[in-house]
């Protein structure tokens, strides 16, 4: 049973398999992001101007919106019960931040919007969870770094490889040892001659104490206990390495399934997710981001259980899956990104059955992999406009559309 | 008594008239603040290189760390007790957030650097207290635009003023009325014919419900409660201007004072309060950064008790005001602003002190405004280095050293 559907970086690494089989057995995934900000530049009525063609957004997101974090990712799996007639929910909630790995991972920068954090902020919003206890991450380009950085080491380590005693850059050779310090250099033992001395027989390792305090240890082993240091260690590596790579596992999952994705206003959650997890996002949207990295099409869907009951719309049956906890409709977390994402997910189902009806015979349960959804994948830019007015008559045009991305390519990870 | 020594935009406004009584009694005050980050650009030790000219600092600190926030501000005043011979502190540590006023006010961004809050984050910061409840702040400008709109918006209301129909900017005059529209609009009783009919007997006001929608109030009064209301109204408005001035008052009365003011580091605590609160950087820093605002002085200085133990310093005698919570320097919390700030009043009275050691005869006791001071002021600038090696021999320049800024002209404040 978990205790709620919000994980950190304590518990992360234990909640992963339970990720990753629910993206396995899914139909479809909802995701949803909460940010540090929207706009840095122009008003957030301006950067999603309806009238804008998909081109003129992504240029002006990109150009504005990058900047901000996406420091909670929301994450509801849907699986159809065909002898239930239900759909079976599990949500999760992520909080992620860019802690620095080590001394020489990168130390990200990124923007906070007063108005968007005072909005969270409003909502509950637990910005400690996000600052204290985020799930790391890095990119493609940083895990593949980093994974140089161990292999290199890995290589110099026990004169395994050919360590190189000369700085990078440097065009001079090895420093002549002068004619006083000679017999007393001949004496040392410095580490690179024990380990030729002992080539077997020696284990060298540094590690660094709680105070990040660095120091070689040296231990005489025989071949075998050299041997299974050896792994114990590369498994360490590997562990840290994974830990560094953190929450991008769960995107690289999502990537690799290649199931259905929905979301609202999601070009800005795809964006933010290709930047954050992925790499630097292309100059201009081309063919390159729609097939090879991740397709995505535009649907009219509004986020709110009202607009559901009111329109044709019918309101799905879900279950929340054994041990998860459950959301209630009835009390809107609205903002929280898990809630989100699993709405979203509702609308999508109510939506996808509407177009069941119109077969003849009608049909209840129309599957995320229909031919029926095809038509809307990567081909429909619709739009839905509300006209209301307030009291004081001034007229606000609230622009509700929804974006559903489609991974068919998987795109690349490092290996 | 007060709970804790910490303030938010909950207890601000209460606890407003104890800090100024604190400022005004006080022989000198300690200042620190904490930020969201420090370089957006080159590493820390390259910003805060030891052998840059004072200008070339402030010239890279205006570049790259101005664009942080200012989120946690420590205060300690220092109050000589002749009949004790002690000092008697009392501290205050404010949590600041720049939440948006209005809707017209500025949406400000301000960056985040992991590896800052990442540290912060690790010494138990709570960024809840500053994004949920921290105390908002407007600079001079701000201040005088925001009374300016008050100020228009009361000469139009009532028909004091000379209320005017046409969109500023627009060369248009106000549009005729077509032909036939006459009678009927003859027949309507606008807000504009009500209070010209009834120009004494009525009171007319725009309000806001709780859901920030906008109506019109318009109430039959006479002559005397149409004055009281307006009088209310004022001081009503009043009320909100100065919350939204907010922590900038306390900055304010900081400056009027006129009191010695001592910190750590502080050319950058200085920049941030100057910018945050006051106004834009001079793009060089001239002679009137140094005389028209704030006068600063570079005195080496280390920020830890063990260091004042070791010096020839001796530890000075202070006590916690009554009624103020007190802080132990043998538990260190240090990074929390107002604990910053009360150890640099201490090392100030221990540097103090020992400049009167070389009096014949000695004296224990050097007041703050003692000539014995002044060759200091603005006119020092030492710095203090400390070569330590750690543990895996790797050498650390620890650069040491203590701004502190003198307050001679205070800046004039917006009326």
């Amino acid at each position: 049973m978990l205790a709620d559907c919000c994980f950190c970086v304590t518990d992360f690494k234990d909640s992963l398999n339970t990720v990753y089989s629910a993206i396995e057995e899914a139909d479809f995934l909802a995701i949803d992001g909460e940010f540090s900000g929207i706009s840095d530049g122009p008003n957030v009525s301006a950067l999603t101007n309806g009238l804008d063609t998909p081109e003129e957004r992504y240029m002006k997101l990109k150009k504005h919106s990058m900047d901000f974090l996406l420091f909670q990712f929301g994450l509801c799996t849907f699986t159809y019960d065909q002898a239930e007639s239900n759909y079976v929910i599990k949500t999760f909630n992520f909080y992620i931040f860019p802690k620095p790995f080590n001394r020489t991972s990168p130390d990200t920068k990124f923007i906070c919007q007063s108005s968007s954090i005072d909005f969270l902020a409003s909502q509950g919003f637990d910005f400690n969870k996000v600052f204290r206890h985020g799930i790391p991450y890095l990119n493609q380009e940083e895990e593949v770094q980093l994974r140089e950085q161990y292999e290199e080491r890995r290589s110099q380590s026990n004169g395994s490889g050919n360590p190189s005693y000369i700085s990078p850059n440097s065009n001079k050779g090895p420093g002549s040892i002068p004619e006083e310090h000679r017999e007393y250099i001949g004496r040392v033992d410095n580490v690179g001659l024990i380990s030729y001395r002992f080539p077997k027989g020696l284990h060298v390792e540094t590690l660094e104490t709680e105070k990040k305090e660095r120091y070689i240890q040296i231990s005489k082993v025989d071949d075998e206990e050299r041997k299974r240091r050896e792994r114990q260690k590369q498994e360490r590596e590997q562990g840290e390495l994974n830990d560094a790579v953190g929450f991008s596992r769960v995107i690289h999952a999502i990537s690799k399934s290649g199931k259905l994705v929905v979301g609202h206003n999601m070009l800005l959650d795809v964006m933010h997710t290709i930047h954050q997890f992925y790499c630097v996002l292309p100059e201009v949207q081309t063919r390159t981001i729609y097939m090879n990295t991740m397709v995505y099409f535009l649907f009219h869907l509004y986020l709110n259980r009202i607009f559901i009951l009111t329109f044709p719309f019918k309101s799905p049956k879900v279950v929340t899956a054994e041990g998860f906890p459950s959301y209630d409709t009835a009390q809107e977390q609205l903002h929280e990104a898990g809630y989100d994402a699993y709405i979203t997910g509702l609308c999508f189902i109510s939506m996808a059955n509407y177009l069941g009806t119109f077969l003849t015979p009608p049909r209840a349960h129309i599957p995320s992999q229909s031919k029926l959804i095809q038509p809307f994948v990567n081909n429909s830019l619709m739009c839905y406009y509300i006209l209301y007015n307030t009291i004081s008559y001034s007229t606000v045009v609230l622009v509700v559309q929804c974006v559903t991305i489609y991974c068919t390519t998987p795109y690349p990870t490092a290996q």
